[in-house]
């Protein structure tokens, strides 16, 4: 059976066990064989309890082993102690999946990990999807599944949400019955011993039913398959997560809730960059956000109209546009032109459009009809202020109408509550989001216009970086055999040329001659550094003389490096002096790095050198495998990159060089997985060329 | 009269004349006086309309002329034409205060404009106090006053709100009615030809009625009065404000709304800085910190608790406070003791203190009574998920009991909606401020403690800077004589000295044996700047050498300098040479200018020279005066403040002196109105000492 099989038997069940079921109302057992009739279970419904008896009209049946084999759905709430036992009996009537409410497992112990870890194996062996253990339970409004103990019925909508955290989804069930929001499914993931977040990306994309997805996360275990899900999924749908332990008190929090251990949240931010979720920090942004993205179709520019009865509301939904993504648009000639043939003298015939506060419906509706015309409009704002003379539901009416018919995404602001509240009725019903206040609008425009970007963002290319890989890979491990964990020096210098990474021209001079011989060959200036495998910080011997102009210099200095390297470090084998070319004036200094997450692998990172990193916190990320776009974009993302296209007149740097070089390193870090840590730091670049002037790697050794 | 006087007559009137009343619904001289009627007005109320006859029962007077002598109020809803002899007829009985409803003044174009400045010169003469034109009116709950045409009556209450926008006014009055929020007073400005938001902070900083004040402005037109009145209105109470026109777009849109011309952004956030007004941005934010500062008491500290029955939440509560300005408190040993005592022994102890899921009313009054006792814990969220066994409203009294004892600020997030609707309306009636999710709450709590410090913080110190003023003005007087807006050069230099401010030591050479004696008096390495009248940009013609050594080279220099700027510049007349000590190493370089703005006088800027300014945007403001704690902080803003504060072992800058040139820039902005900007760039700065290495002038040049 394929897991999409298993998960259908579990959302779709004809029949379904409770397991653990009671006569007793107000208890776990109880509530979940009366949600399940109240939401109009049409299959087979069978409460088991070995004390037998009837529930709500139902025949109890008293042992797992007198269930109809191959059953759909088992739901298990009984003590912990019995549901290993209870697993173990459903899966030998060959059930094909399973929520275990019950809670004292993973998240109270190590007792309770290896349970879950005995539930986990017994899964594998038996190809049983389960939920939970610790959750509240599973609900397909569509087809009358309410496998949950939750208090209240969802009606049934086109948002689906799914939540690690037992408690949100009790508080969200209750918000959304009072905003009355309607779910396709609802789930509870609990613990995720099993099912987790990638199973429900995975199913839900498939699932007809379900427009939004929407996600309360704490953590992820499985990076990759997030990843994959999640990209596949979005690609589809807009997917809207929360993840929560965001900040160094959150993650505390967090591990002492579920046991999980948060992964860093920039390597978080960069999973769901790179696999377009959107994120966002509240739960009432993730409605907000949902509605908008399930009724309206996606604004395939950035140009927003305003139309407004009213000046100040027009200018917070200027203002609020100009902070987000989307321009005001500016409406053509020919748009103004018609404005003018009808709207009154006094009217604002620019963007945001205000039609006075005595304008009737029919105003706002010829209004709408000509800016929705214009072809440099991508999404309308109607704005409305309850003054005395508009009439409210009547444009709302208009504004329904021209939104069905003009394709461009419409939404409404219908300021105040009272006397709006059947208009928004309306629009709700009729699929236009509608607000109190313009900032929540024009926030919901903007995510939806940067999903639209992201979807059609050219097609990521991602290349093979030509390299050695057979000397990488001799490299590594003469390291691991050596149990040496950082690669420095000549083999750094290997590994970068086996990457074909361009380096400074370096040349080891055993005598001031050959030094001389290197230096006329190089080209002056140069630099000199002391060459010794005993002597790691070479300037504390004051091992290095840069910006050496002539023979001469050369000469002298490398005669006072090894001598005075030599009686600072008796012991120490010299083997003469690295010359090196200079870095040419004008160069930038840039970093580029990588680290392994544990979740999502190796996160690649770019910034200029020196403050701009440590102090500035100028950084841009990326997850491995980088694309040509991405290594495009993560050199243009940081505050600093004005810097390298070039100052007054400067030339910019050689950014295909210094993409060259991040796409290496994400190749490097792909290549070996016993890479931890690498960072080329410096990069030289100028606007000829980029060089890696220094390395360093860190490998995760394995213990014995 | 006072202005507190007329201000008291207008909020508090015992007679009020609608002028143009109408006896037909609908209309907006019938919705005020049955607006007045329904508000409960006590006082005498004065249909005025020519047509006489009877409105909802009361005798219409025909003549304003008949109404009785010193009126307190005169509310105008005639034809624009009318308006100013209904003014002038109001002045001649002595009416004491006014509000002009009818539209068609400044907002329509010069006309218009000369009729407002006609009402205005009126008002001054005869002392009266005016609303409007061009506003919905002004209610105070509290007097049974209701003087608008808006639609609905709000609820008494203790926040006033004042909005430059009538729509805005509508929009909120409709949503608090839904909201159940109440208002002490309610004030729509219109277009501010008399009263403005300067008046209304005034009155009602003094008013009893009020706890908290709102506002939404668009513009202020007269900075002095405004901060004024802010500064002294925040120091009692909190004062909350959206000011739109922010971006761009937004004040274009503000411009062709009102006439106003928008300060510059940067400037309002200064203003606010200064005088101590919460800025926010949208109306949610308004009113749900509103909430908050009306009923409870400010934190004392930056320490927040969390009690909560479920983990999810307590996360997203935790993520929240690490990213504001509050901390996680951590709770003492002996609380944490005490918490054991009693809770179940897989609570979560530590804060957030998750007394979880079955948790009862006694458990959280238990444990909120042990956390409130805890010194270290300055604030209280009790986060309430509506689980099954929870009791949510015996919960909400325990909350409401330990919060009226305990003194310190408490906050309620009891999620959901409709479960929780109860719980939540008792907290309200108790003035416990209670939120469906935890953000909102922690953004309530932060301002709270923000507007704290604020208060709490050490008085501003100003000190007069020693300066030769007399000197200084001669310099100017010269300038504007000349019709020379620029100062530069050796007359910049004496404005230098006159404020006491450090410069490099320069001596003008007017030979190379001059310039070599110089070198050696200042000490080598020197700078040589050629120094004619007739030469501004220097560089052009190879004028400025540094790094000079020793003798030979300053003596070289000199001679090539000189000789150049000859042969390049045949008619210049060439001084000399200004030798100037060089810059030691390890000066950074920073920039001090002021801009003087229209409405809020000199802005005061600093930041780090180069790069930082100009890319990063890494800039702090401060308008004049600045105290010494402000030049204290102005310089600690930035984000490159740790460049200053030396990385790695680097001595500090010499701070002390660095602010003290702020300050004297500051001094020279007030002493001054003629200078429109200055800048001071660079400022050499290292452990020292700091120096003002250049610096331009603009002068304001008056036409003839």
């Amino acid at each position: 059976m394929s897991a999409q099989d298993s998960l259908h038997a579990f959302f779709h069940p004809d029949t379904v066990a409770v397991i653990g079921a009671s006569a007793t109302p107000g208890k776990v057992g109880h509530t979940i064989v009366s949600n399940m009739l109240n939401a109009g279970f049409s299959g087979k419904l069978f409460p088991v309890n070995p004390k037998g008896g009837s529930i709500e009209g139902l025949d109890v049946i008293s042992d797992i082993a007198d269930l109809p084999r191959g059953l759909d759905l088992g739901v298990v709430s009984v003590p912990p102690q019995f549901v290993i036992p209870s697993i173990k009996a459903l899966a030998e009537i060959g059930t094909k999946s399973a929520i275990v409410i019950t809670a004292g497992f993973k998240e109270v112990g190590t007792e309770g990990y290896h349970m879950e870890q005995e539930i986990i194996a017994l899964c594998e062996e038996h190809d049983m999807a389960l939920l939970g253990p610790n959750c509240l339970g599973m609900m397909n409004t569509a087809a009358g599944v309410n496998a949950s103990f939750a208090a209240g019925q969802p009606s049934p909508g086109s948002i689906a949400f799914f939540s690690q955290s037992g408690a949100l989804c009790v508080a969200i069930l209750d918000w959304a019955l009072g905003a009355n929001v309607g779910f396709s499914k609802f789930v509870s993931l609990g613990n995720k011993a099993v099912l987790d977040e990638a199973d429900m990306l995975d199913y839900l994309n498939e699932d007809e039913a379900t427009k939004v997805i929407l996600g309360y996360i704490e953590n992820v275990e499985h990076g990759d398959a997030f990843l994959k899900a999640a990209h596949k999924a979005c690609l589809n749908k807009p997917v809207i997560m929360i993840k929560s332990g965001k900040t160094a008190a959150g993650a505390k929090a967090a591990s002492s809730h579920t046991g999980a251990i948060a992964g860093s949240d920039q390597s978080y931010t960069a999973a769901f960059h790179k696999s377009g979720v959107i994120r966002v920090g509240d739960v009432a942004s993730l409605f907000n956000l949902a509605q908008a993205f399930s009724c309206q179709p996606l604004p395939k520019g950035p140009n927003l109209a305003v139309v407004t009865n009213s000046g100040g509301p027009g200018i917070l939904a200027a203002d609020a546009a100009d902070r987000s993504c989307l321009t005001m648009a500016a409406l053509s000639q020919r748009t103004i032109q018609k404005l003018q043939e009808f709207l009154p003298s006094y009217a604002a015939f620019y963007n945001p459009v205000d039609i006075i506060g005595d304008a009737d419906a029919d105003r706002y509706a010829r209004t709408l009809d000509v800016v929705a015309e214009d072809p440099m409009v991508h999404s309308i704002m109607v704005l409305l202020t309850p003054t005395a003379s508009v009439e409210i539901e009547k444009t709302a009416q208009s504004v329904i109408r021209i939104a069905r018919k003009c394709g461009k995404p419409v939404f409404a602001c219908f300021m105040g509550k009272t006397r709006v509240a059947k208009a928004r009725e309306l629009l709700m019903e009729a699929d236009i989001p509608c607000y109190a206040f313009p900032i929540a609008a024009v926030h919901a425009i903007e995510t939806m216009y940067e999903y639209y970007l992201w979807k059609s963002r050219s097609k990521p290319e991602f290349k093979e970086v030509e390299r050695d890989l057979e000397t990488a890979r001799g490299l590594i491990r003469e390291h691991e055999q050596r149990k040496q964990a950082e690669i420095v020096e000549f083999e750094a210098q290997q590994m970068l040329q086996a990457y074909g990474l361009p380096t400074p021209k370096t040349v080891l001079a055993r005598s001031s001659d050959e030094a001389v011989a290197a230096a006329e060959e190089i080209g002056y200036p140069v630099v000199l550094k002391i060459a010794s495998p005993d002597i790691s910080h070479k300037s504390d011997v004051g091992g290095v003389r840069v910006n050496l102009g002539n023979a001469t210099a050369v000469l002298n200095a490398f005669k006072q490096i090894t001598a005075q390297a030599q009686r600072m470090r008796r012991e120490a084998y010299i083997a003469g002096c690295l010359v090196q070319e200079m870095a040419p004036a004008g160069v930038k200094e840039v970093i580029i790095g990588f680290k392994r997450d544990e979740q999502f692998g190796p996160m690649l990172m770019f910034g200029l050198g020196g403050i701009y990193v440590e102090i500035m916190k100028d950084i841009s990320f990326r997850l491995a495998p980088l694309s040509r776009q991405d290594a495009f974009k993560i050199v243009r993302e940081i505050k600093s990159y004005m810097l390298l296209k070039g100052l007054k007149g400067e030339q910019p740097v050689n950014f295909t060089a210094l993409q060259d070089i991040i796409l290496a390193m994400s190749q490097l870090a792909l290549d070996h997985p016993q890479i931890l840590e690498a960072e080329f730091n410096p990069v030289l670049v100028n606007h000829e060329r980029a060089l890696v002037a220094d390395v360093r790697m860190t490998l995760q050794l394995k213990n014995d």
